[in-house]
């Protein structure tokens, strides 16, 4: 990866150098573990890092014919990242091969090709630096030049790694995002078991003043976001007696029909929503997705082994009617709106274009190309959906979504590419080369917008 | 935008400087006002003729957080003109920062960029031209070099505005498009109301009838074309006596279920395709649209007020049998398919190719890059499409669907990417440099089309 | 035509000449006849090779407003070829443009451009050259470097052309495809009258026995790969005896009600993968297609008139349903999946990459773009969409599915097509111009991966 790379103009060249490379990271949505934050994990090697929960690269392996036993199985770590290795160097086109390549280079200073005459060398080469002080969670996080960090936790979590992080002398700002699915989950065998877990539930009312309760709660710890996993926005408006009713059954054991289901999610997430508004903080709702479509790796493996996909179409209209429910009332929260489909951009864009207003820039956003579309044209393509239908300039930029301590070079990626789309356009003349503006709009989405979106 | 604004090869440029650049402009479909053209309506500032109806650019002040009140509100023209440009100066990538450079470069003679340095100037330079005899609505149309435009006619109106215009001496044909939207809407509150104003309907076999004399009275003024706007095009075939039953119990006051409303609209939609055919009239069918979804604005501002979207998927399945019901008895007329959803292309192209023949040139059409698709990449992809799976060549081209008298840029943006599209294929080697064959198709696409197409 | 067609930077051109150029062809589904191959059949004119049979060229004259006595009616053989080249020679963008001029420059080694100006002296170069000894059917196929042709034929058929093939002294390996659409057809009004055919069946039961002997003899003559056209994927599973008395009762001549023809179908089509997987066959799924939309050319043409058309969205949650109820017990086949619709892409890649394993390189495949799709820009959003989620250098590549002797020339398109992406991308910096590395993934797609995987 040379220096210009993904900079295909002289103008998106200097608009990343100048501009962009060097502003400070807000990871607004990622998976990291305060945990491991706080205890400043170190590695043993290069698989520890890259392989060990990363279902993108397993999913490469698996469709490059690597034996199971070589991405989760027996195999020894050395005999994984050989493996690994043999499966990166032909993948061509795939975003892993540039975090890859980007990874190796800024934190490794490793600067040829991943291809196997190297995997010798360069599982020494990470071995070595990762025995180093300077190889630490934490130290991988403050290298990057990151500011803000929103991990994603249960409305349950005690947050005590937070509590210690703020604490502690670390410079970043570590804080909690609410992510109640599970108090949502009222389908699943383990709903009830997880109220307990909640706190003393005895009704959707009381269910509300608990979750309303854990909310203030991380909310005094800093959390400024929520974020939802759905299937699909839910629509199903009912009275409050009836989601009551649905509720008591489930408290039962009965299980809910999938009318049910629908209710009972629509009025939470309407309370939910109606309770970010309340307290200014921003509601992400992640959709499209099926999950654990292969029975057998996930008998085997569980969750997230890299078994889920885009779903079928979600339904705009019930999208549109469930922000117009918060709307109404003036309780829409500032949205964050993720499809897993690319195909939904355009869409999304024109529900999102009608909810704007309240004298906030970018109100409801179209979120960041998301897991599948996390790549160079799914980037391009979310930027440009964005910026024909809505106002590219008021974009809260990247987050990483990762569970990993060497992500942030997706960061980097993406600037790179809006400087890329930015500049090519500029030089198309399709945009002036006007040093303010462009400084304004490169500055507001890779930092700015997202500081003061999200209120940091 | 200079010279060569779009044109990113040699060939490009030449194409469009010296085919496509002078020709004149059909606008087949748009929503001017005849009144307004017949009285040769003037305009006291820029704000009058920019932002007073266009919901484009409301939606683009919202996205960007302007307050309402300087959008719709009580603020003066100024200052909505301001807040105006301080939207637009960094709305890269958006049509409308396209669209507005070329407006005032056009019209006005501004040749810098709209940035909020430039807003006094801008608006004293706009003010003072729009004092001038010249720069009136039937000034605006002629220096654009219009030979005929469609408006948009309820089938009720009494076209007093056309009449008057054949018989002034204003040299644009200004004809009337027969719109029966109102008549379709059985579902609407206000249907009967409707149906009084427009006759003696106490049946479905009158309400017929008086559609079949007015459409008469239409084409005696020059209707070449209709035009519909549906959520759906609908298939729910019955027999007559089952759309009589439905129509007579929403004569007295009940309205029909969800599965009365589509055979009714059925009924009517082919019964009008139908008479279209007998005419040698043009039938559009725009689809694929949720209206007024934010209840907040709707009930503050009413209808087109920005809160429009892209509804869920159409349904390909009843577009071919409704197509396939006219066929059958050679009573398809030429037809223009407009989605609201670029994603449609590829399929809409694929059942329109099985509707193409009777010696007409591209019978069936894919419409022009529509409303939330009007912007670089939409046309570009809608051409390719076209392309790909028909013959572009046969493509009628452009339309304004625009209720300003500066629209007619967007002509010259659609004619530069074409041109662009077509001039990089040339220097690609995907198309041989021949001078007859490129002056073929670009005369056509611009102009002769639509001319032959309609009947103009 | 020239010699860097599509090929747009000097690495391109490097991949393309030195590698893909030369490398044989497998053409792993096609519609060949077996019978004309034996036969050697020969060509009276352009006309009979070109437009006898050829639905994309019947389209393209009528969408250019040609009329059917010219396409598929009385007019003679070179009064359509004329008409034919007036419909093309502005057909800008239509891959019918590249093919054809692909074609005649390959075969009949004619380098200018069609057009109306050149009809008579085309005319007679091919006439000319059909009449040699070296134009006949197996002719083309030499020396067009073909090594195998996968036809696609009927259970019930003899395969007695096949077998003569296998006796004859003809090159190349002409293997049949099991394609059990009709077995699979139980709404159809001649399902009875096909199962006579097929064999002595009195029960589903049966029905699975008899094309279980069909496929064992379609094996024994080195059938590889089986083919299945569907509406969507089936998944409705139910009991065995639930399907049997749904077969019984069809039998006795009662239609199936649409879930029990979901239910038979996904029987059916169980039962079949898992004898695929058996076998070690290769399962090719081609599904989103509706048949036969505009009943008057149908009526008058029959099937496969140029009336298809892509149909409305496939359920992706059916289709991982399907996979996983093979996968669960570990009989998965191999799988091709084929969407007519270029938007399923990447959730397509989403599906497949939950169900890669086993240790096979691309053991679930993207298909090729597919027919309204086969096309520059089709082919690659294939290519990207595949690289970006999975592995594009496992990819089998490019097959025919024509009926044409002459199609060969699209495996050129498509490699021309491939190299174009892949030397750009190394070009602009995203893969390194690694000899061994580059060697490997074109080589491999272009011909080594279906040689492998089919097991050719």
């Amino acid at each position: 990866m040379k220096n210009d790379f993904m900079l295909s103009t002289k103008t998106a060249q200097v608009l990343y150098h100048t501009i962009a490379a060097d502003l400070p990271m807000i990871d607004y949505h990622c998976h990291l573990s305060a945990k491991e934050i706080y205890e400043d994990r170190r590695f043993q090697n290069i698989t520890k890092l890259w392989l060990e929960g990363d279902h993108y690269k397993w999913r490469l392996m698996r469709s490059f014919g690597v034996e199971e036993k070589y991405i989760t199985g027996e195999a020894n770590d050395k005999e994984k990242f050989f493996k690994w290795v043999e499966a990166l160097e032909t993948a061509i086109g795939n975003p892993l091969y540039h975090w890859s390549h980007l990874e190796l280079q800024n934190y490794f200073g490793f600067d040829s090709i991943i291809c196997r005459e190297n995997s010798e060398s360069i599982w020494n080469l990470c071995s070595k630096k990762l025995a180093r002080e300077d190889f630490t969670a934490r130290n991988l996080i403050l290298r990057s030049g990151v500011e803000v960090i929103c991990t994603t936790d249960d409305p349950a979590d005690t947050l005590e790694w937070h509590k210690k992080l703020r604490e502690s002398d670390f410079a970043v700002k570590v804080l909690p995002s609410f992510r109640p699915d599970k108090a949502l989950g009222i389908e699943k065998a383990d709903f009830t078991a997880y109220l307990e877990k909640l706190g003393h539930i005895t009704s959707f009312a009381s269910l509300k003043e608990v979750l309303k309760a854990r909310l203030d709660y991380f909310v005094s710890l800093g959390c400024k976001v929520s974020d939802h996993g759905l299937a699909a926005v839910p629509f199903a408006p009912a009275e409050e007696a009836k989601i009551e009713a649905i509720f008591q059954k489930r408290l039962k054991g009965i299980l809910p029909t999938a009318p049910e289901e629908q209710k009972f999610k629509t009025a939470l997430l309407l309370f939910l929503g109606r309770e970010y508004a309340a307290r200014d903080m921003v509601m992400q709702l992640h959709f499209g997705v099926m999950r654990d479509i292969n029975t057998r790796v996930y008998e085997a493996l569980g969750a997230d082994a890299g078994i889920d996909a885009i779903g079928d179409a979600v339904s705009m209209k019930d999208l549109a009617a469930f922000l117009n429910a918060l709307e109404k009332t003036g309780e829409l929260p500032k949205t964050i709106l993720y499809s897993l489909n690319g195909n939904d951009n355009a869409a999304l864009m024109s529900v999102i274009g009608a909810f704007q207003g309240g004298g906030v820039k970018g109100k409801v956003q179209l979120g960041s190309a998301w897991w599948f579309q996390d790549h160079e044209s799914g980037m391009r393509a979310q930027l440009k959906a964005l910026a024909a239908q809505g106002h590219l300039a008021t974009f809260v930029g990247m987050l990483t979504d990762s569970r990993s301590f060497l992500s942030y070079a997706r960061h980097e990626y993406f600037r790179r590419i809006l400087c890329d789309v930015i500049g090519t356009w500029v030089e198309e003349g399709k945009y002036p080369d006007d040093e303010r503006l462009l400084n304004t709009i490169i500055r507001g989405i890779c930092y700015e917008n997202a500081k003061k979106y999200f209120g940091f």
